[in-house]
């Protein structure tokens, strides 16, 4: 189980990839990049890491990476199907229903694991890779009812490897956290910059409650639009929720006690997060019959996989 | 006009009112800062100002600033009303139609200036105060139809010489603005906070786009319902704008392009903001008959004025 016996092909070697490659290689496992574009290569290499622009030097790996965006995903699929023998294969795009169904149409052979390490940062490319930037990270596995639980194992020893926090999750419960903390905070943002741009008076008072409320909207259009509209059902389903309370908020107005005793939920909420600070730690065995249970309770629970070995996962619960 | 020739007094030594008086007193102005609490006014001394705890010692200023919260303004109203002659007043509160009310029941002799610096920060109290804290700023002086040219005149060259952008603006749109870039804001992190609190697991995923769009529910709760249930028409009215961007983002679903078009027009105003870039400046005589109109109209461009003398302002627009 220790991914120092596993040899492990990233394909893509932008932020995400090459932080991998970085980690895994200064970690002591057998680990290779692959890109198209030479310049990713040579910087790879330039890191001291294995890196290819060769699909066929790729050796054999037992874990694939695909850690590309979603539309360079198909192909890397198909790339990752010619290998013999069928490796397990995972990637790191930010929806995951979609993509574990391409796996399942693509390349139905391989042991597909679907993940998404939550590091992103607003740089891009190998250039801004650094070996630490998953740690203390939640980096999400999904356990789906079809999901073989070895090949969940073994991705998970990598990304506990990389000392990432592995948060185990259907794909449709990831997709719907995401859209609660990730997307539907993009949609609040446009629309409270729409809103306050039609007043300049507004725009001219504004400070850092605007700001912060904001922010997100300085990233890409097309790459949110496409975060959104790729996950569409949980979207909406979030987007209703926190709509649903924005209108009892405005049935609570101009109560200041009944608008208190919501803040104050939020408050508390607010200030007990990140949970870091009380969490209780235990074990789980790999053999154990209730494992993907336990795993699925865990994740709902809100803790992680700290660490796997070929005989226990080590788990962090929340307080 | 220049606040050097004018006798002011602050009423009330917290954040706000300390470190008008610190930096009024720094710039030569004759200006002494009343407070109730012994600690406030030692504080005060020992940073080298002239400050007292009775009010038969403020000695006939033109200008007193009400530098309280909302609950302690009537008594300050009460207080400023029995100094001979009348003066100009002036306060800091974050909402100003309730206030303008009040001061119209309360105090008619008064010349009334509502007025509200955006210069709050996360600390409290004259041990916080410091001489630089508008610099920069907007400072909204309100220009109602019942608010003598002259007294506004008078206060606008006080919070220029503290350095503010003195916005001009009708109490009823201040209120609307502050609610649509400061009051909603906290409701959308109010409905984000408790809605991701029904699920652990999305909390344990979230990372930055939920952190900032969560950030002001740090904030006490009960100054936080204060603030939204004291200006609630105008709430109702900036919620109601957002969420009804919120359907149409909803209805734009699953299109990537036509969502894609909102973000557009959200990151180029997020980018934009703020407007200290972009600006001209150019002045208006004290005396132009249309002087009244041109400031609201400064204001609800966006601009603001920066200076003020006996013959002219010098204001700025944005581009």
């Amino acid at each position: 189980m220790a991914t120092a016996d596993r040899r492990v092909a990233i394909l893509g070697l932008g932020l995400i990839g090459g932080s991998l490659l970085r980690c895994l290689a200064a970690g002591g496992a057998t680990v290779i990049g692959y890109d198209a574009d030479p310049a990713s290569i040579e910087a790879a290499r330039a890191a001291g890491c294995d890196a290819t622009g060769d699909p066929a030097e790729l050796r054999a790996p037992d874990v694939v990476v695909i850690a590309t965006p979603l539309p360079a995903v198909a192909a890397m699929l198909d790339l990752t199907a010619a290998i013999q023998p069928a490796p397990i294969v995972t990637d790191v795009v930010s929806v995951k229903a979609p993509v574990a169904r391409l796996a399942s149409d693509r390349a139905p052979r391989l042991r597909y694991v679907g993940g998404h390490p939550m590091a992103g940062t607003e740089h891009s490319g190998f250039a801004a890779a650094q070996p630490g930037l998953f740690a203390g990270a939640p980096w999400v596995l999904c356990l789906d009812e079809d999901t073989e639980i070895d090949a969940w194992l073994t991705v998970a020893a990598m990304a506990t490897a990389a000392d990432a926090r592995v948060v185990p999750a259907t794909s449709d419960r990831h997709d719907a956290a995401v859209a609660t903390i990730s997307h539907v905070p993009h949609l609040l943002a446009a629309a409270l910059s729409t809103s306050a741009a039609a007043d300049p008076l507004a725009l001219a008072l504004a400070a850092g409650s605007f700001r912060d409320a904001t922010r997100v909207m300085q990233t890409r259009p097309d790459l949110v639009a496409a975060m959104c509209a790729g996950n569409t059902a949980a979207v909406r389903a979030a987007l209703g929720d926190v709509v649903r309370r924005l209108d009892e908020l405005d049935a609570s107005l101009p109560n200041a006690a009944r608008l208190e005793a919501t803040f104050a939920r939020a408050h508390a909420v607010r200030t007990a997060w990140p949970a870091s600070e009380r969490t209780a730690s235990s074990h789980l065995e790999v053999t154990g019959p209730t494992l993907r249970s336990d795993l699925i309770a865990l994740g709902e629970s809100g803790g992680w996989v700290e660490s796997v070995d070929s005989v226990s996962l080590t788990v962090v619960s929340t307080a």
